[in-house]
């Protein structure tokens, strides 16, 4: 007999969704969580004022139904991001203001954009989402970066320099770090491009009060202690005919399945017994974290409301590229949440807290005006420093890895399953295809045991 | 008071030529090694009649002066190559014979495939091998990948055809899979094109009687048992002011410093405490090992010699897409060593051993013809199925790794240096990289232990 039904490897969202189902069907299980506390990439922090702000993943959208309808069971009530007034966008010093579609760009790039986001989205529809590697010309996509699409489908610097922040804005990766088959893939696992890049509507439509880490908090406390233990970083999976063992330093739990919720790269990096196959450690070894470092910059009020701004900025000059409103719903004071993605986290990886809090508020101040210049909070999340996460949002496939190692992504080793947001094909990347995945993998096990 | 000076991890060519330094400088040295075996990527075989195959790392060229200075100092003998006769090269089922410089290609194929490596022989030319990041034009190099490259200089398919097989079998990896500044370091590192494709006077001029792999072994007996523990899988490194520790399942040992000599998709796997910066940790998780599973096949005599064949083949056509004559000096026995590289290693490893053989011998008929219907043996090694190696050749860059996370790849961490073929500014990828970088950073420890 084993200690439990089924051991998980991560309380994170796709973990607990997973332990919940499982004891729901009647089995027990073991929740092993790394951290001393629970929620993965959703985390929360709080202002000095007592405001609480997201230091990870932290809006979802009306279509994310698996998240939604977590949230809605748990009860935990949401209110919709402010999205009122104009948008801000700075290309080449000139910061332009925006109420339409066309993002701030000039007419001729704003063209552009839309040509090239209508062809990636035609391209985008011929993509298997179950299956992406096989997609009709999977190999001509795969082989080609989504850099390479960019410069060869339009010159106009500017169009380019949009793509340059928007393409990191969902990846935080570069558009020459990703194939092309792995962009069409996210964006239609996702809704397309407008649906990822939308505030009402898309996928930054509403947010959790508190924030969207108790989510996962308040499924581990539905779980119960007894199941879910912090502090177990699991650094080996043995397997054999009877049992699957799970090992901690100071523990091992015996199960009949394990569940693994981790990101890939770091699944990749337990001790297997016996090892995996090469396929599945391949897989591991390109499907690398993007990078973000966000930032929370507090203010009395938040001041751009009055000037009939949203809060909503792209910088395509600077290294914090993208801004929002992130203020309670109360607006009892101003709070805007930056980006720096992809490249720029990794260059402002290496500047200091300071450096990184002058560099944010003097772009807010070129952006929203002198106001923005005296901040009364300063709250930094680095998630490439996370030694349990290792990088945000999500892994990413470059040029070769879908169509070699995609099957690879999802598919279970033995008694081994793998769930996360990487491996959903609905909202891959998002708090939603967590969700989904955890639900997937603990349907699998359920097959297996009732069969 | 530490256990010893300097702990390396990993007994191949690198740890141990690091711990050869470091003892002869009069340092106390553990070198803990994971497999039951030294010598890492190079691993001798044994043929049924008794003759000693390479299942790893096999050839030496004259250009390679610190393995063979090593080799010269073991006092192991070495013999060239077999390179006598004409070489073959099928494309569109028809195999070339030729003893030219054409590689059996049509005029018009040979003339761009010169052109082309002249054009990016000149563009390796700008590269810096100390630090590839630092190259002019460095971003626009890295941004794109070796296969757009290779599509954008020429439309003869013949051509890319044969740059479809010398890049794998150079880099186990396809063209899409690495930067062009990875390229170009690559090959710029190991004396351009000819050298790394070259037998007579190229990177496949000699060989070690015995196996390469003695090499590795016969360091390791000359620094004794008392230094080099087998079957110690090293899985934590920990560091303070005071000291390094590093630990196995079954010990922990103090030290000074480390040298961590495995690969870096490896190395990224181990605990570290206090965690590795973010810089470091992206880098191994975007710098995957090469695929291949390599094949011997045996034969009563080497019956393509009295043809006036090398033995030298490129198959553009199928899997096994290069094949040399490895026949042991004394030709008591014919033996052809083919490749299954890149893409084409990734599909092998899903037949089983029975359909990669059929595969290897009908390749083999049709080049050499029906003599070669009946080997008398054959003996394989997968790569990339190999728990302390996951792959071959070496790792490799993908686009935007060398200029984001390029320094990190050596630059050692506290009191952790890190060694490895894929480490070394000269030869990288090969023994003699290997050697060198094992030199490098047990100088790099003895500078910080005078000063």
């Amino acid at each position: 007999m084993t200690d439990v039904d089924v051991v998980v490897v991560g309380a994170a969202l796709a973990g607990v969704t997973a332990a919940r189902v499982l004891r729901d069907a009647g089995r027990t299980v073991r929740v092993l969580e790394a951290r001393d506390r629970v929620a993965g990439r959703t985390y929360g922090g709080t202002l000095a004022n007592g405001v609480p702000v997201e230091l990870g993943g932290q809006w979802i959208g009306p279509s994310q139904t698996a998240v939604r309808a977590l949230i809605d069971e748990l009860g935990l009530p949401t209110f919709p991001t402010y999205d009122t007034g104009d948008a801000l966008t700075r290309y080449r010093g000139t910061v332009t203001r925006y109420g339409d579609a066309t993002f701030g760009l000039s007419g001729a790039a704003a063209g552009e954009v839309g040509r090239m986001q209508a062809e990636l989205e035609a391209l985008a529809g011929t993509v298997s989402l179950s299956a992406p590697w096989t997609t009709p010309e999977a190999a001509e996509l795969d082989r080609r970066t989504l850099d390479e699409w960019l410069r060869g489908a339009t010159t106009d610097t500017e169009a380019l320099a949009f793509w340059g922040a928007v393409v990191p804005a969902v990846f935080s990766a570069e558009p020459a770090e990703m194939s092309l088959l792995h962009f069409l893939f996210y964006i239609k696992s996702g809704g397309l491009i407008d649906m990822l890049v939308g505030v009402t509507g898309g996928a930054q439509d509403s947010r959790v009060v508190g924030g969207t880490h108790r989510i996962a908090e308040e499924v581990a406390a539905d779980l119960g202690a007894a199941v879910v233990t912090l502090n177990a970083p699991v650094y080996a999976i043995a397997q054999d005919e009877n049992e699957v063992r799970v090992s901690t330093p100071e523990r091992t739990v015996s199960a009949g399945h394990v569940i693994v919720a981790i990101p890939p790269t770091l699944a990749g990096r337990l001790v297997y017994r016996p090892a995996l196959p090469a396929q599945r450690d391949g897989l591991t070894q390109q499907i690398p974290m993007g990078s973000v470092i966000k930032v929370q910059i507090a203010y009395p009020t938040p001041f751009w409301r009055t000037s009939g701004l949203s809060g909503f900025a792209f910088d395509l000059d600077g290294a914090l590229s993208v801004t929002l409103d992130n203020s309670p719903p109360d607006g009892s004071c101003g709070v805007l949440v930056g980006f720096f993605e992809g490249a720029h986290a990794r260059t402002a990886a290496r500047w200091s807290a300071e450096e990184r809090r002058a560099v944010a508020v003097a772009t807010l101040t070129d952006l929203f005006g002198p106001q923005a210049a005296a901040p009364t909070d300063y709250l930094e999340q680095d998630w490439t420093a996370e030694e349990f996460t290792r990088g945000c949002y999500g892994g990413r496939l470059g040029a070769g890895a879908w169509t070699q190692y995609g099957p690879a992504l999802a598919e279970p080793v033995g008694r081994i399953h793998w769930a996360g947001a990487e491996t959903a094909d609905i909202w891959n990347g998002y708090m939603d295809g967590a969700v989904r995945s955890g639900r997937r993998a603990a349907a699998e096990i359920l097959d297996r045991l009732s069969s």
